[in-house]
């Protein structure tokens, strides 16, 4: 099996500015090939320790996968490291030179001197080109055989580097080919300690393919799935006879596999029902107007949405009933009701969704906390509304809050099915 | 100076199953007290390579500093590779056994004889008490002078332990009290090379303060200056000195510090000119409104929004002419501009900010392909539209329209004042 270690390039890392999430990245898709990793690293932009440190690896492992310090600066050593390690002196890669003026034009810019640093590559490497950002990937195999690989630091950048060009090409040259498979089935309002207590046999008895979990915010629990095989369609096999038994114990709560995200389910449940929806957000500010303009083709069942942010618009907006607002102030299950029935109303749509509550760090009181939050949702036929009591600062009530909403039009979903 | 290589253990972390988030954590508390380091690394459970790994680190740096293997199942074999490579055979530590009694009755429990394991440290060693946790740390110094610590991998244990036992021990057997204090200035609309040829002299001509830069999304770049000195202070006056020659040269699009965020900033300038704001928002779906409602206290400012997704949401309630759409298309200049002047009359703000566009995948054609979007900014005396072509997926097209969006009205605060 050959074997990799990973290096992640940049003096941020060594002074704690950056947490490296790209190892992880890399780590993964390595070892879903057969790629074996033997360690991680994190290197400054020093050319000299950089140059060393390649060449160490290059002694342990068959490849040094690196990642950042290809950008224009002064700071950016990488390329200048392999060309000493690799015995490869830098020369100006054309096409990349093009593709990089060809990329700022369609900006209406143009690429300063610095940028064309950005397409200087060692000799003989083999380019990855990079459809989502500037600097060009390369790799270099050296003449005892070892390859090293850089790519750039920007995590969307590095991510389609990888997948696109750079696993296509190790797999050809070690000859290696995919064996393990991974799959998220993601649920939402079981939380993970009755989850696994649902399951937790499953798990325990075997080991390939294997079960994990992992507990996101407000309730969204993954089960992921990973199986090894000798080839991808015989681990979707073992994956899916496996996803069909926890299904038979998991009854409710499962809205997606994958890429799914719960707007997604959302928006394909009400598609397939010929529903539409609109939301009112106070506290949440258009978050989950955001989720679910994440998905394409959304604009199916999506008509739009308000933040009413000052009472104001709640009533001119929404007509949520000044005396509502008087009553039972701005945070209450009256006025969520209210802002719910109205945007369904006023944006003709069939359901509508509402939030409100107190998300800090200010504006708290004894009777109405930071972290109360209301939700209402408006169907056809009734309107139901849930209160919520969530921990965390400010960003993690808006979120949680939100998750909450999204849960509660699913739950509306399922109870309907 | 002193200096560090800091090893994070664990074979998830080779697997790609976890990010290292804790080398970020210890490198910046050692920076943070004159501590340089050298380099990062991941290592997996294999007692042969750890140990291997630790005598490299030993050969280059004053001290390697450990994160993870602590636990007490057989896997955990960082115990055992410190005792070899520091000739300090494992013996059981009386009073950490005790701790670890205590804890375990302390919830109704008793330990495991695994969990003895855990009380068992490298003869010499300096014991790091945790009281996060069952696992001790240690301290030990080689008889060349070299030190390994070992703390536990889980964070929030570690990270007591870190600033609580580990950093005073270092700092008195180091003699080391520096500090560095790091300064991060947001910068929009310029982009990496301009701003790197703007300003490089002060880079290249001084290492401490030091200046990096770091590129996000969308021309948003920050300059990070770093400056090391004796006392915090003195530091803080260094970082003054620099942020004033940078802002001689960068006169615009410098809009925060540290943790200010543009839509922070935008609520600032709003506030200190009594203003008020509202959006309207087609292809960016919510997210300039979740942005802004992101920032505390920005109800003073921010009314409210309008997320115009159907087309007849658009007529209704922001009042565009259904034969603007007719004739121009919802993602056209003409569309915008009516929005933005919609959503500010209907919201009664002074300014209204709108964006329509192309998001994709689908809906794409020769003349409206997918990135372009068409923001505009109504303000009291006149209304102005920006066309942009914007590159990336769904998801990058959105983030990137967002935050052009919370850009144009950057730059009305900076070209009215």
């Amino acid at each position: 099996m050959p074997s990799a270690e990973l290096i992640a390039i940049g003096t941020e890392l060594l002074l704690g500015h950056l947490v490296d999430t790209n190892s992880q990245f890399v780590a993964q898709a390595l070892n879903g090939v057969g790629i074996d990793v033997y360690a991680t690293h994190g290197a400054g932009d020093n050319v000299e320790r950089l140059a060393r440190l390649m060449n160490d690896v290059c002694a342990r492992a068959d490849m040094a996968i690196c990642t950042g310090g290809l950008g224009p600066t002064v700071d950016d050593v990488t390329r200048e490291a392999v060309a000493r390690v690799a015995d490869a002196p830098l020369e100006l890669h054309e096409a990349s030179l093009h593709a990089m003026e060809a990329r700022f034009k369609a900006m209406g810019r143009t690429p300063t001197e610095n940028n064309r640093v950005q397409a200087m590559i060692p000799r003989g490497a083999h380019v990855l080109e990079n459809p989502n950002g500037t600097a060009p990937g390369f790799v270099v195999r050296r003449a005892d055989g070892k390859v090293i690989a850089c790519m750039p630091g920007v995590p969307r950048e590095m991510r389609a580097m990888l997948h696109e060009r750079l696993i296509p090409w190790l797999a050809t040259t070690f000859g290696v080919r995919q064996t393990t498979v991974s799959r998220s089935l993601h649920t939402i309002g079981w939380g993970e300690s009755s989850l696994d207590a649902t399951i937790r046999d499953l798990f325990e008895s075997q080991r390939n393919p294997s079960i994990a979990m992992l507990a996101h915010f407000g309730w969204a629990v993954d089960i992921k799935l990973t199986a090894r095989a000798a080839d991808r369609h015989t681990a979707a096999e073992m994956l899916d006879e496996l996803e069909a038994r926890i299904r038979r114990r998991v009854k409710h709560g499962i809205y997606g596999v994958d890429e799914q995200t719960l707007a997604w389910a959302i928006g394909a449940a009400f598609e397939a029902r010929g529903l539409t929806l609109a939301v009112a957000e106070s506290c949440t500010g258009g978050t989950i107007s955001a989720d679910l303009v994440a998905v394409p083709g959304i604009s199916k069942i999506y008509r739009g949405g308000v933040t009413a942010y000052a009472d104001q618009i709640k009533t001119a907006e929404l007509a949520v009933s000044a005396r509502t607002l008087q009553m039972h102030g701005a945070v209450s299950e009256e006025t969520a009701r209210e802002m719910a029935e109205g945007v369904r109303r006023r944006f003709n749509a069939s359901v509508g969704l509402s939030t409100t509550g107190v998300a800090g760090p200010d504006g708290g009181t004894p009777e109405k906390p930071v972290g109360l939050v209301w939700l209402a949702l408006a169907a056809p036929k009734r309107t139901l509304a849930q209160r919520l009591q969530l921990p965390g600062n400010r960003a993690d009530v808006i979120r949680r809050a939100s998750t909450a909403g999204l849960a509660l039009l699913w739950r509306m979903i399922e109870e309907e099915t």
